[in-house]
């Protein structure tokens, strides 16, 4: 039964007031690889330190491969149910990408290539500050995984951020390359039970005007 | 000259797509607290590890402080210019948080006293291990700021993400606690000049479908 997903509103803050941790999905529901490029094309609009496209996103669709990440992700149900599981890394060597970000700017004449010379060295300074690499694709990656959340929530599917699931062995068990460091694990689907509400803090608790 | 910012479509998909970094802003144009207020309560929906909620929004408003960030920032003017300037701090002692976020639960008889005690020592015991606080700190903070700045454009306003400033002098300049980890600093206000659009990586690029 490949039913189409609840419909809901594409309203921004509907988006978000209506996403949920989902837990629980419909195991029958498949999502064509279309719609997740579709997905994470979105997702890849995100900004970036230097525009270097800190993510790459491997998108585990295969039933084998989800029993595989079953006892990686400790056993939660949700990895095999969900239509993919969309492992969010971030790119430890994104200066790697400079030439490529940039060089299409310099041939169609926007940038100088002097300029992008500047950049690329100012770039690669950057990275040989220790904190610089992880602390970068953590944080850009994090953007993108956001952006994918609540896309998925504007098509009308749901999804659950995971954290919990042993870093180490998922790189072991999927051979991700060294220059990835997985970031989080998404799952994607239709819903079979709606995700329970959160609370949060008061917004005044989480502002500081001014000064501290 | 207070005028209203430039009508958008609140459609999600809208949204992201007209998102730009924006870097010249309406100098003349303010925005309320309680504008603030809504831009961050909608931030602080993001989903978060243990819903922990690892972000605080230092939030820059006063002429005086917005130049005193100036040189902080090699001199952008935009920091000036935008109608505030929200520092997106991480959290780096979230476990902390871990009392209030669970009591409630129990309080309302959603929680056992004892699963919340399994996992206010599961988080504690997370924050042991070194790498846990700077990167919790940085992931979900930055789940907020990326929800902060499409919120900001739903309501018409722009915004641009930094990692351009001196985190350190930031720091000591504004004294922020050492439990705060400056993350991002995102300028919101109403654009004077349109954000230049930026290529992105072909979507294929950025997908590995099953295996490595």
């Amino acid at each position: 039964m490949n039913t189409t997903p609840t419909n809901t509103s594409t309203d921004f803050f509907e988006v978000v007031k209506s996403r949920r941790a989902v837990k629980q999905y419909d195991a029958s529901y498949q999502m064509s690889e279309a719609e997740l490029k579709e997905l994470l094309e979105i997702a890849g609009r995100a900004p970036s330190s230097w525009n270097l496209q800190h993510w790459k996103f491997f998108v585990i669709t295969d039933q084998d491969a989800k029993q595989r990440l079953l006892p990686i992700a400790y056993g939660q149900q949700q990895v095999v149910d969900a239509s993919a599981v969309i492992a969010v890394l971030g790119d430890l060597e994104a200066n790697r990408n400079a030439e490529a970000v940039f060089g299409p700017a310099v041939a169609a004449g926007l940038m100088s290539a002097e300029v992008k010379q500047n950049l690329v060295a100012q770039i690669n300074g950057a990275y040989t500050i220790p904190t610089v690499p992880r602390d970068e694709a953590i944080r850009n990656a994090s953007l993108a995984a956001m952006t994918l959340m609540l896309a998925a929530r504007a098509k009308g599917l749901d999804t659950c951020p995971m954290g919990g699931f042993d870093a180490q062995k998922f790189v072991e068990e999927f051979r991700v390359p060294s220059r990835y460091l997985p970031v989080m694990l998404i799952t994607v689907g239709k819903a079979a039970q709606p995700g329970r509400p959160s609370n949060r803090f008061p917004v005044e608790e989480t502002i500081v005007w001014n000064r501290f």
